[in-house]
């Protein structure tokens, strides 16, 4: 905590939650527009794709197109050409389901996984470091305190 | 902290960091969508107006389209539609600026000052329920650790 921020009296709850929020959206708002600018600089990608490749991972077997939308963090329609692109990219094939000729899942290639990893590692990298006043006890108790859901599961 | 954060065994900084991040974009999100619908269903406004609103509220003498763009949380580009509709319905007018003929100012009206106050009023209640299992001062001092100029500028 800051010295500033220690002293000066509390306002109402009301009051200290609200700048809570406004400082929330200013600190997600910053990182993603860094994570942005790392993830062009360092890998030539998007955030979208980013978020594409990162539901992948996660399914060995693939996705359907709508499973992919419904994982995306931000659900902004076009999945249909980020999915194009990557798969131009060597990076994941669609592949057919077999006994329905009209379905198709999407799954990473090795290249994909490959170059996911990398991708990965580094975002984990640049989060550490985007938050990194937080010691790990810290990041896990703010985390479950923003956890509504669980802490009332828990409690 | 709910006991199932507490009981597991922490991991390194960077997982535990990633955690928090994952953890506050969804909870920007889940609260920005409930205020998106709180703002129709209660005011028939949307968060890009209430946005603009808020900030002309802070100028007695108005802004100009390029200040209210640079205040805007969301910058989408539209913020000249948004203060059209708004001046039609008469929360708003542009004020020409003296020795300028071509320059003007956005300025609320009575009439948005009064619509703004009670739009503000709610917004506030509502984050103050959605943040609501934080004290006056725990959101005090996570809002001061999250805000990493003001650490740094006050140690």
């Amino acid at each position: 905590m800051t010295q500033a921020a220690s002293q000066a009296p509390l306002e109402a709850p009301s009051k200290e939650r609200l700048r809570l929020w406004l400082q929330l959206l200013k600190t997600t708002r910053a990182i993603e527009s860094q994570l942005r600018e790392n993830l062009r600089r360092e890998f030539n990608t998007t955030l979208p794709r980013f978020d594409v490749m990162a539901a992948l991972s996660r399914f060995d077997d693939g996705l359907k197109m709508s499973e992919i939308s419904g994982a995306l963090r931000v659900s902004n329609g076009n999945v249909t050409g980020i999915v194009d692109r990557l798969a131009e990219d060597g990076l994941l094939v669609r592949v057919s389901v077999p006994g329905d000729r009209r379905a198709h899942r999407v799954r990473m290639t090795q290249k994909g996984r490959e170059e996911f990893a990398r991708q990965a590692a580094a975002h984990e990298a640049w989060i550490s470091e985007f938050l990194g006043q937080f010691d790990a006890a810290e990041a896990r108790a703010i985390a479950a305190e923003f956890n509504i859901e669980e802490s009332a599961d828990a409690s």
